[in-house]
C-alpha cells in the first residue's frame, strides 16, 4: 500500500513593488520562509531570482526549481506546476511585484490547488492597489476593481464614464482601474476629456519606490497639472460626488 | 511673517489580524516608524496600546496623544486631528485590525488629509480581504466590495443573488462581502437556500491566527460541510460560474 502523503503548502509570496525597495517593507517572516522553499512558480525567473537575492545574497539560487506562469502560459501547464506540493514539497508563487494572484495570472494557480486540496497560505505585504484604496480617502469598504480599461479612444471614453456611472449609483463607491505605464499619458487625457469636474480621482504612482506619488483631487483640480506618469506604473482611484 | 511650516506626514500603519499575531507577520520598518510617533488616531485607545507594547514591550505610551476615530465619531470632529500635522508633527493612523481606511472609518481622515495638503503614506501591512482575494484563486484583476450586506432574510437573499448576478453579467469577477462574526452562520445558511450550486465560495476565516481556514468550493460541495464560524471574523468571496 502506498502511503497518503500530506501535501506541501502553496505559499503566496509578495515581491517588493519597485527595484529600488529594500527588504524592510517586507513581513519578517518572509525571508526565513522563502529561503526554504526549493520549488518556486514565478512571473519571471529574472525577477525571482534578484527578490532571493535581496533576501539573501548567498542564496544558492542554483539548486532551485523555477517554474513560469505568466501570459505566455497555457491553461493544461499550470496542473504539473503543482505536483511537488502533491508529493509533499511546499511551492512559492510570486510575482514580478506585489501580491501574487491580484491582476496577474498566478490565480490560475491557486484556483487548482483549491481543486487538488493542496493547502493555500497567502503571506501580506505591499500591493499598489491596496496603498492606493486606502491612501485615496475614498470608501474603503465599497469598492471595484476593474483592471485594464478598453485601448481604443472611444471604447476608453466609454468605459471611463460607465466607471464614474457606478460610481454614482453606489452612492460613491471607490472605482480603481489600471494602464499600462507608457499608455497613461492618453488615460490621463482621456479622464480629462470624459469625466466630470467634480468626480475626485487619486493617482497612486512608484508606490514602494523613493519617490512616490499619492495624490487625491477633483478633476477640476487635476486639470492643467498631471504629473508625468510616462512609463511609471500607477493605480487610479475614482469616486463621484 | 509667520514662517511656513512643512506638514507632517500622515502615516497608516496596519495592525495584526488577530491577537496571537506576532510582529512577524508586520513589516520590518512598522516599529521603527511606529515608534517615533507622538499623535496617533485609533480605532480604539485599547488595540492601540496593545500594537504598541507588542513592536515595544517598554514603550512609553502615557506621553502619547491619542484621539478616538470609530462609528461614534462625529464627521466635524475629524478635521481637527489634522492639527498636529498642519504645525509639522506626524501622525500615525491606526485600526484595530488589519489596514486602516479599508472597511473603517478612517478613510474619513485620510480625505481630509488630502483637502489639506498633508501627506500620506499608507504602509502595507495584513488585510484580510486582499488574503481571501490572493488565496481565493478567483479573478484578481476584476472585483469588487460589498462590505455588508442587509442583515434582513428578504433583503440578504435578494443581496446575495444581485452578487451572484454581478459575477456572471462581469465574465466571473469576483464579489466579496463581510458579516459581523456573530452572524456568520445564518450568512451561510442564506447563502446555501439562494445561490446556485455551480457557484464558487471562497472562505477566507480566522486570516493572521494560528488556525486560518482559506478554502474554497462550489456551493454544492459547501453543503452540508460548512465550518463552525460562530463569533470568528471572516470575508467570503463569490465567482459564478
Amino acid at each position: 500500500m502506498v502511503p497518503v502523503r500530506t501535501p506541501g503548502t502553496l505559499y503566496l509570496l509578495p515581491a517588493p513593488l519597485h527595484p529600488e525597495a529594500d527588504s524592510q517593507s517586507m513581513p519578517a517572516m518572509l525571508a526565513p520562509l522563502a529561503l526554504r522553499l526549493k520549488h518556486w512558480v514565478v512571473e519571471s525567473e529574472r525577477s525571482a531570482r534578484r527578490f532571493l537575492r535581496i533576501l539573501n545574497p548567498g542564496c544558492p539560487i542554483d539548486t532551485l526549481h523555477f517554474s513560469l506562469l505568466n501570459e505566455h502560459t497555457r491553461a493544461e501547464e499550470v496542473s504539473a506546476m503543482l505536483c511537488p506540493a502533491r508529493s509533499g514539497e511546499h511551492i512559492g508563487l510570486l510575482s514580478d511585484a506585489g501580491c501574487p494572484a491580484i491582476a496577474d495570472p498566478g490565480a490560475w494557480l491557486v484556483a487548482e490547488a483549491h481543486k487538488h486540496g493542496v493547502p493555500v497560505h497567502p503571506v501580506a505585504g505591499p500591493s499598489s492597489i491596496l496603498l492606493t484604496l486606502m491612501g485615496s480617502g475614498m470608501d474603503g469598504q465599497k469598492f471595484s476593481m476593474h483592471g485594464y480599461l478598453p485601448v481604443e479612444a472611444l471604447a476608453r471614453a466609454r468605459a471611463l464614464k460607465a466607471v464614474e456611472d457606478e460610481s454614482r449609483r453606489r452612492a460613491g463607491a471607490t472605482q480603481l482601474f489600471i494602464e499600462t505605464p507608457y499608455r497613461n499619458r492618453q488615460l490621463m487625457a482621456a479622464m480629462e476629456a470624459n469625466l466630470r469636474g467634480s468626480t475626485r480621482l487619486c493617482i497612486g504612482a512608484a508606490l514602494g519606490s523613493p519617490k512616490p506619488t499619492l495624490i487625491t483631487r477633483s478633476l477640476t483640480e487635476w486639470k492643467g497639472n498631471w504629473p508625468d506618469l510616462h512609463k511609471i506604473p500607477a493605480v487610479f482611484a475614482l469616486q463621484a460626488q
